[in-house]
């Protein structure tokens, strides 16, 4: 069996980034914006209850800076769930006053450098990283990432053996904020531009910025890494929703 | 003769990908959305009889993210055919709520590194791979790419023997695929970005990663592939075609 | 006398790529629409003028997919006067209806690696070369391109008996293309953003491929060839632009 | 200890660039352009009132040429809150005649090259520099930068002694500037594109170009650096906002 | 003293490129065009008179190709009167019929690599190249460029005896075509993205190809040499400027 094929992937994610398009928002009677946002409103709720049946997760950020206003992320069991719920959303009255900005498509995965005398999925803890119901974290970074193939630097000549060995301190860092950060890694080969989304959250924000920049001077990013766009955010509970999209 | 002459070459292709604006689409009366559903779909029936009559073939796939929102992929026997269609459906009324994000012009290939001792327009399976019908698998994945030039990686300055063996063992990996992921490579070298489009099918989505992501660690691609952006999307049966596009 | 010195240059040249505004385009009565297909066609005849007297050339052709709906290249003696064309059309009916995509600018050039054992003002074959009426091919195809500065694949730091050598044998593949492949080189150094263009005319769109493909596997394409974007297209007559822009 | 964990950080950092739209905010009666100024004076009010109280800090400046008419550099001392503000703009009138240009999230950062013999919070030089109060200077310029990670010009690969004592030579270039630019270094990791960014202030807008140019020929930069987008711009005193967006 | 200081810097520079918004200008009557007409030959008559003063000038070109319709470029003695001219510029009726396309923010600067054994501000010579009189040329070219910092093609990495006799010979190629070309260099590290900006300007276009490609073979350009787009135009007299602009 092939080393690719050792992968554990569950379930399938979409980032969906989105800005508002504020000046056309308040061109809406103030009754129009109630409707929408409870419109919107009720989809969460949906997915809220497939959270609660265990079919799924998402979370709602609002996103700091002109990149996006709001993110969705949202986890399926299958692309096509996916498909739908974007289609949902993008037929829905709010959606005409957002301006898509920036999406990504990948599954969550359990790297292939993992010891491998046991079944995986028999481990309570592997599924529960397969299947995540994503935290109430106040912060959100999402960044995606390739490994370099770049003249001496590429990581796909490497050994298995090496890139082991390599991922393995590497993963030391990420342990060492075990409790103050929490990651998703999705992978994105075949799905998206980049290998791998990484989604971090953490109820203090300037942790994202200590891993990342402590995992920078780690081999594997060192020499390896290469990045694509940053976006960091604020959680956007629910009961929040209606007071940010709230204008007079 | 040239290493380059003995490429065969089938249908002209063109992958056309376009997002919806659901904000004008709902502006319409149901009676102009209805109308306009339909008259897409009677092109869509010329397609099928070009397709039953084997002068061509297509496929309609929705994508995820916010790439497109759906994406027509073209076969016909000659270039002019393709800009013909690509024209036709410009314009339609469907097409005034659509935006183009992408497209990709090539033409289905077959390598140069297949064993040359038989005459190939001889062969049907052959004749099967240079004008094939389009299967109808749940999931599809599109992405461009070349062979790299760069320092010490530049593919078009190895020796043809290298050159053939290194495909030798790409073309292994692919064939472990068989029966789950089906590929149609077309060249694209003059008519468009890159150099090749690879497009995939098949109904376990999973596979795209598993196949792009084993081929990754062969140095043909780990050392020579250079990628464009990565498409995947869902089957768009033509009897799902008005539900998806419905709005209320 | 430099090297640089040596080339030999004719007619300037604009590449004007644009796409059309279907939606809008259809909201004029068919009348208006007639009025602007008369307008812009009456330019045509300004310029099939001009090339009668033998003062530039021009061709119209569609081109595939979403990079343009049609290309028009003109050839004049001045700057000014492609200036003045380009204007003139910006100002016409049917460029309302147009949306720019791409454009290119450079002037017919003449290599300086050609012998230089006698007055080339004096040979016809070079006259016809650097003031060529365009042929009326099925195909185009354009492309901008440089000789790349990198590490150790710099063109410009290789002596100039190297780059004569190699532009020669380059020169052979095009040789090989003769009656089937006409090339018009451009330099476009100081005017736009590669160092040259190069389009392609054929009454076979494959042999685009074979030729492009085959060169890159030449050592001058291989190291030292940087590309850009690539557009392909149909030639548009003069009699087929009224069914071509026809909507109802 | 790791060293990325010696980083100090203080405020977050929002810069947001503007463009006005000119045509759109001319088509308003003067009494409602000055409505949506005074709403505007109001916030910056708001935002004079925080940083009386040393809870956050602002700046306004213009922009020269087309990459924005006008910039808000904004600190505070949670994400939430820059979040907030940036918000709160959005809804208001002024912004519906503006188009965000580029923006950029950071955090105030003093460097880990320190000597650290000394406890920093309870250095008052340190915590003027982590909450800084903006200067009144007449000129900004902003770029965002990274540490180059390319083959033999690799920051993060290098060991920490090196890494010390480059940036102490590159420290001293800064240093002779002092009293004419003032350097605030944001550190962006996981917040944003780039690794920093760097806003600097001065009475003369030359001394930019000098001690950018000047630190290019140090190693740090020579080697190492890779920079962003550069701005640059003229103070937008209060008292002058009315007549920069007064328009007849 | 350090080399970056000795740089000599005259006036400030912007370039600012327009495109003409053709469709929405011809929608004004005939007499609001020329309204915008005249409103836009009032500013420049205002620059002609600050010009006629020796306290700025100005040059206005219309552009070939796609990048613009046309080019203005300022000079002023201060980076405020820049901001000024720009903003007065954008508050004109006739801007609202242009969409900006590009602008470059430099200032004239004279190079480090003159000999320095006499004060160059009492250098007639000197001070005309530093507050330079645009000259009424038939064409204009616009560039901007970085010096390389890539592996071993460190410009700023070089010494500076070596950089100084690489720029030598290369200003002897300049030299060449004295009385051809008249070339303004700019400076732009910490004002805009490249480091320099180059404007040439000359009675014959074909001079710009001949000076830039003869340039690219020379070292400081084949290997040390990154440019960004080029921009090629014809001078727009004042007295063309309503023909130029005229629609019916």
């Amino acid at each position: 069996m092939s080393e690719a094929a050792k992968t554990l992937d569950g379930w399938y994610c979409l980032h969906d980034f989105r800005a508002v398009d504020w000046t056309s928002w308040k061109m809406l009677s103030s009754d129009e914006r109630q409707a929408a946002i409870y419109e919107f409103l009720g989809l969460v709720e949906k997915w809220n209850k497939t959270q609660a049946d265990k079919k799924g997760s998402h979370a709602l950020y609002t996103i700091v800076g002109q990149k996006a206003d709001f993110m969705m992320m949202l986890l399926r069991p299958t692309m096509e769930e996916l498909n739908e719920l974007e289609t949902e959303f993008n037929k829905t009255k709010l959606a005409e006053y957002t301006i898509p900005t920036s999406s990504y498509v990948s599954v969550v995965e359990l790297s292939n450098y993992l010891p491998s005398d046991q079944d995986p999925y028999q481990s309570p803890e592997v599924l529960a990283r397969l299947y995540p119901i994503l935290p109430k974290a106040k912060h959100v970074c999402f960044y995606p990432m390739d490994k370099r193939r770049q003249g001496d630097d590429n990581w796909y000549m490497l050994p298995m053996e090496d890139r082991r060995s390599l991922m393995r301190s590497h993963g030391m860092i990420g342990r060492n904020y075990a409790g103050k950060v929490k990651q998703i890694i999705t992978g994105s080969v075949g799905f998206d531009d980049y290998e791998w989304g990484v989604t971090l959250f953490s109820d203090d924000v300037l942790q994202f910025k200590k891993l990342v920049y402590e995992m920078r001077f780690d081999e594997v990013s060192a020499r390896y890494g290469e990045f694509g766009s940053f976006f960091v955010g604020n959680i956007l509970e629910e009961d929040r929703v209606e007071a940010f999209l709230y204008v007079n």
